[in-house]
C-alpha cells in the first residue's frame, strides 16, 4: 500500500529501513489473536525490528545525524515515570510500542523518536541490526544473573532462544541444556551452543533427563523462552534449590504452578524478564560482538523482499525458518 | 501417653522441654490431612517449636553444655551435601524434620541433634525461645532483600504474619499494608505495626486499595504468608514494575497465576522462602530482640499444659488466636 | 556584584532562587584552594544547593512549567556517554558541575538545565529543597547496601552526616555509632539519632572503644563522611569480616591504608559514593519524607541574606555552624 | 628429620601425602621474614598445599573413610563463630593455619582436621589435588561478581594469576589484560588465556594501555594477585566507574592510594578476597574441571622429591617457576 513518509516531529528521526525481521508479535497481529486485538487500532503499519539509515532530523535531535546507521529498540519510555527516572525505562509505567501503538518499520521510511535510537557502526551489516532487538529479549534475560561457570537449561529454541544459547555458551556457563519439541529448531541448535543437551520434550521425558544429567541436584539457572505452560513448568521444575529462573516467553493464559515443591521449598528466585535494558543489554550485545565470541547472523534463515511479508510470516508460523529478514 | 525417656545419641543432646508452641504443620497432623500423611510415619510425637533445657549431652557433642538453655531449629541438615556446604543448610537436599521425621517436642523431653539448637542467653523466657522459629520464618521472607524505605505489603497475619510486621516496622519500611481476612487477627495488627493500613479482603478489594495507596505504582515488596492462592495473587497484583515479592505460605494447591501481566512484563522478583537460615535469620532476630526495637511476646495469646494440647490445636485451627504455648 | 539575568538556553530554565545553602565546595572557592584552583576558571558565579521556581523555560523543555518549585542536582550529566545510558547518570563520564563549571545559584537567578531539577511538590519549604542535594550525599553512601539491622558507624557528624545518621536511624539499623571530633557537632547527634553511641576521637579510642561495643566483632556498616584520613582508616578499621564500608568524604590528599588487615583478610567490601542518583537518591529522600519518620529541617541552625554569604561561609568553615541558609 | 607419625584426634585424619605444592608462604618462613616471625612458633613443619590419601580416621569422622584421595584446605574454622555460622567459614574470627599454627604437609604423612579435607574422585592426579588450593585463591578473588562478558585486568601472574586467567578465560571474560613484570610469567600467559594482552609494567605504562585499549573507559573488573603497591595502585587506575577491584595480594606494608580519585569519585567496588570459600570455591574449581573448559595443570613447571625441597623453594622465590610439586 502506498502512504506518505512520515514526517519527524521535533524528538524524532526519519529512517530508510535497511532491513526489516519478523517477530511473533507480528503474527499475532497478522492472525489478529486476542492478544492483537487487545493492542492495536488498525490501521497501523506493523513490524518493529529493524535497522535503517537516518534520512531526516526532528529539529530536537543532537544525539544523531543523517546518514547514521541505526537499530531500532522497539520501547518507547515516557521519561517522566519512576521507573524512567531509575534507569528502567524498559518497564517504563507509560510504555508506548513501535509497530503497536505507532505506525511500525515494515515499510519504506519510518519514524522513529531519537530515545529509541541505536546507533550502529557505519560499516555493519544492516540484517544484524535487525536481529539485535530480539537478541536482546535474550540477554536481557540471561544476564539476571552470573552466567559463568553455571549449569543452563533453556526452554524454547525458537529464534531468540538460539540467540540466547549461543550467548550463554560464549559466556561461560559449564553445562547447556536445550529444550524444544520442533526438530527443525532443536537441529540448529549446535551451530549456536555446540555442546548443548538436545532435548525434545515430544519424545522423551525433558525434565527427567535434566535432573538425571545433574546428578539429581537441577540446573544453577533455567530460563524460560517457550512462553507455554510446559515450558514454564519445565524451567520450575528442573531448576535446583537457590537456583534462578528467568521467565522470558508471554503466556497467553495464566498457568498453574506447583509453587510449593518448585519454587518455595527449594528457595528458587524467580525474575520476570521483558524487552532490553536501555541501553545495558545492548552494550552486553555489543560488547559481545566485538569479543569475536558470538555471531548472531546464523540464526537469519531467510531473506526476501518486504512486498512478500505475508509468505514470510506464514513461514515463520510455521516454525521451521530461523529469523526472516525482508527488505523494503 | 508414657514413653521412656529417650538416649541422645553421640551427636544430639536431651532437653527438658520448657515451653512448646502449636504450628499449622501440627494442627494439619492433629486433622491427618493429606499433607500430613504425605510425611509421617505413626507413631510419632509431633511438635517442634520449643525451647528447653540441655539435661543430657551426646557423647560428641561439644558446642553445649548440660543447663544450657535452647531454642530448637526444626530443620536437620544433612551436613553433606551441596547445599549444606555451601551455606544453605535450611534447603538441605535430603532434610529430616523434628516431629515429622522424628520424634518431636510435645513431650517432657526431646532428642535433639545438637546441630539444631540455638544457645539462649540464661534469663530468657523460655515462651520467647519457643516462638522463635515460627517468627524466623517471617525474617527468612521478609530479608531476602532490603526493607529500609521500601513500601512492604503483607498478606496473611496470623502469628508468622504478625511477628513479620512487627519486624518490617522496626526495620524501617516507609508504608506498611497488612492484609488479612480474619477481623480478630486484622484488630492485633496495629500492636505490632502501628501505622500499617489494615485491608480486609472479605469487606473490600484489598490489592485496588494497595494500588490506589500508591498512586498506581504498587508496593516495592509483597510479602505473601497465607499460602492462601488469593493472597499469592494479590502480592503478585501489587508488586511494583521491578519489585520484590516472598512467597512464604505453603498453598496445598497448584496456583493459577497471571505471569505475563504479574511477573514477566513487571520485572517483578518472586523469592521463594522456606524455614531459617542457619544461622543468619536467627542471627537477625537476637539482633532485632537486644536493639530493643521489636518484641515479639505479644504474639502469644494463650498458655496451657501441654496436656491441653488438643483443646490448643482446636483453637489454634479456628484462627482466633495468636501463638498457643505448651507447658510439660 | 550586578550581573545579567542569564537567559535560559533551549534545554534549560531560569529560576528565581528561594534559598541556597553554604558547602564545604563553596569553603574551598572562597579560600581557593587547590581543589578549586584545579576546577574554577572565574569569575563564575558559585553556589550549588539550592532551591528555587522556575520563572522562565528554555524552548525544548517540557518536563517543568513555569511556578515550579524545584530543587537543584548539581551534576549536569551529558546523557550521552556508556554510564549515563545505563542509569549511572550521576557518575556520568564528562560530568560537569554547577557552581564550578558553570555559573551557580549564590544569585537572585540561576539557569539550569532541566534535567538537574527536581520538582517539589508546591508546599515545600524552600529551605528544605536547598538541602535534598547535601542530604542526598549521605543517602547515597548509606543505602550501598541495606541497613535495616544493621550496626553502622559514622565517621564525621557534620551536616552531611547529621542528616545520614538520621536517615540510619528511620531506616531500623539495630545500633548506632557516632564518631566527631567537634564536640559542638557531637552535641548535634541525638537530634538525629537518639540511641547513637556518641564518640569524640579526639578524647578517646573510637576503634577500641567500636570493637568493645560489638564484642570484637566490629560493625556491619561504616561509612566515612568526613573524608579525614583517621576517619577513613577508623571505618575500615571497624567494619567487620565481609561487611560494608562507603566512602563518602573526599580526601584531599592520597590516604595510607592497612589494607591486609583491613580489607583482604576481611573480605571487607569497600563501595565509593559521590553524589546522588539521578534519581533514585531523591525518590528515597521523598520517601522518608513522606513516611514521616525523619525530618532533616533541624540540621539548619543559621540563616542570613545572601549578602552576608562571607560571614556565612567563615561560619561554616569554623566547624561549629549546621547548615546555613542563604536568602537572595 | 625423622618425626614421628601423629595420631589424628577425634575430628581428624591421617593422610599419607601424595604429593605437595611450594607457596607464597613457605618462601616467607623459609626465609623466616617478619610476617613468619609473626606467625610461626618453631619448630613447625610448613608446607600446606597438599592432596594425600586417608590412611587412619578419628574416631568421630564420619564424612570420609581409609582410601579417600583428598585435597587440603588450609584454613581451620572454629566451626562456632557468627562467620562460621553464617557460611563464612573461610574468614572465621578465630581461624588457625595448616603449616602455620599446626603441623603442615612437607611430610610424609599430616593429621588433617576431617573439616579441611575436600574429597576427590578416585582417579584424579595428585598433582592437580596439590594446587586447588592456590587455584582457589584466584578463583575466590574472581567471583566477587559476574565474569561473563567483562573486561578484566589481572595484576601479577605467578601461579595463582596464571590459573585465574585461565578461569577468567573459561568463563567468557570479553577482553583480558595480563600485567606482570617477570618476562618468564609473562610468556606463560597464552597458555592460560590465548587473547589475553600481556603487558610488562616494567617496560611500558600498562595503565596507559589498558586505557587506551578501553576507549578512555577502563576496565570491568580488575584484580590484584601480586599484593605489590604498584600492583594495587593499578588495579585501582584502570577500574572503569562503577567497575569491581578484587584485592588477592597481601601487600606487605600499608599501600598509599589516591580513594578521591580511584574509588570515590568513580563509585568503584573493592572487594577484599582471601583463602577459598568453603566450600563453595571448591565446587566452582570441580564444576570447571569437568566442564572441559580449563585445565590447571600446565601451571606445574617443576617436580622434585620432598627432599629437596630447599632447592625449590629458591626456584619459586626467583619467581620463574610455576608451581613446583614435592613428593614425599
Amino acid at each position: 500500500m502506498d502512504v506518505d513518509i512520515p514526517e519527524p516531529g521535533p524528538k524524532d528521526v526519519l529512517i530508510k529501513v535497511k532491513a526489516a525481521a519478523i517477530c511473533g508479535t507480528d503474527i499475532h497481529i497478522m492472525e489478529w489473536t486476542p492478544f492483537a486485538q487487545a493492542r492495536l487500532k488498525p490501521p497501523v503499519i506493523f513490524g518493529h525490528e529493524c535497522s535503517g539509515e537516518v534520512v531526516k532530523m526532528g529539529s530536537q535531535v543532537a544525539s544523531l545525524a543523517v546518514g547514521d546507521l541505526v537499530a531500532v529498540e522497539t520501547h518507547i519510555p515516557d521519561e517522566a515515570c519512576f521507573m524512567c527516572r531509575t534507569g528502567l525505562q524498559h518497564i517504563c509505567q507509560n510504555m508506548a510500542i513501535i509497530g503497536v501503538h505507532t505506525d511500525g518499520v515494515f515499510a519504506e521510511y519510518a519514524k522513529i523518536p531519537a530515545v529509541c535510537c541505536w546507533k550502529l557502526p557505519k560499516d555493519t551489516n544492516p540484517d544484524l541490526g535487525a536481529i539485535l532487538e530480539p537478541w536482546g529479549v535474550a540477554v536481557n534475560g540471561i544476564l539476571k544473573g552470573e552466567i559463568n561457570n553455571r549449569s543452563v537449561a533453556v526452554f524454547g529454541c525458537g529464534p531468540i532462544g538460539l540467540m540466547g544459547l549461543g550467548s550463554i555458551n560464549a559466556w561461560g556457563a559449564s553445562q547447556i541444556f536445550a529444550v524444544e519439541p520442533s526438530e527443525t529448531r532443536l537441529k540448529m541448535v549446535p551451530r549456536f551452543a555446540p555442546d548443548a543437551v538436545l532435548l525434545n520434550p515430544a519424545k522423551e521425558d525433558a525434565v527427567k533427563a535434566i535432573m538425571d544429567a545433574t546428578g539429581g541436584l537441577g540446573v544453577d539457572v533455567s530460563i524460560d523462552i517457550s512462553g507455554n505452560p510446559k515450558g514454564i513448568q519445565g524451567a520450575l521444575a528442573v531448576v535446583r534449590r537457590a537456583g534462578r529462573v528467568s521467565l522470558v516467553g508471554l503466556p497467553s493464559e495464566p498457568v498453574t504452578l506447583d509453587l510449593t515443591a518448585n519454587i518455595i521449598y527449594k528457595e528458587a528466585r524467580v525474575f520476570g524478564s521483558t524487552g532490553r535494558m536501555m541501553w545495558g543489554t545492548w552494550y552486553e550485545m555489543q560488547n559481545l560482538m566485538e569479543s569475536g565470541k558470538f555471531d548472531p547472523m546464523p540464526v537469519i534463515t531467510d531473506r526476501m523482499p518486504l512486498a512478500d511479508f505475508a509468505k514470510g510470516i506464514e513461514m515463520a508460523a510455521g516454525g521451521k525458518a530461523g529469523k526472516i529478514i525482508l527488505y523494503p
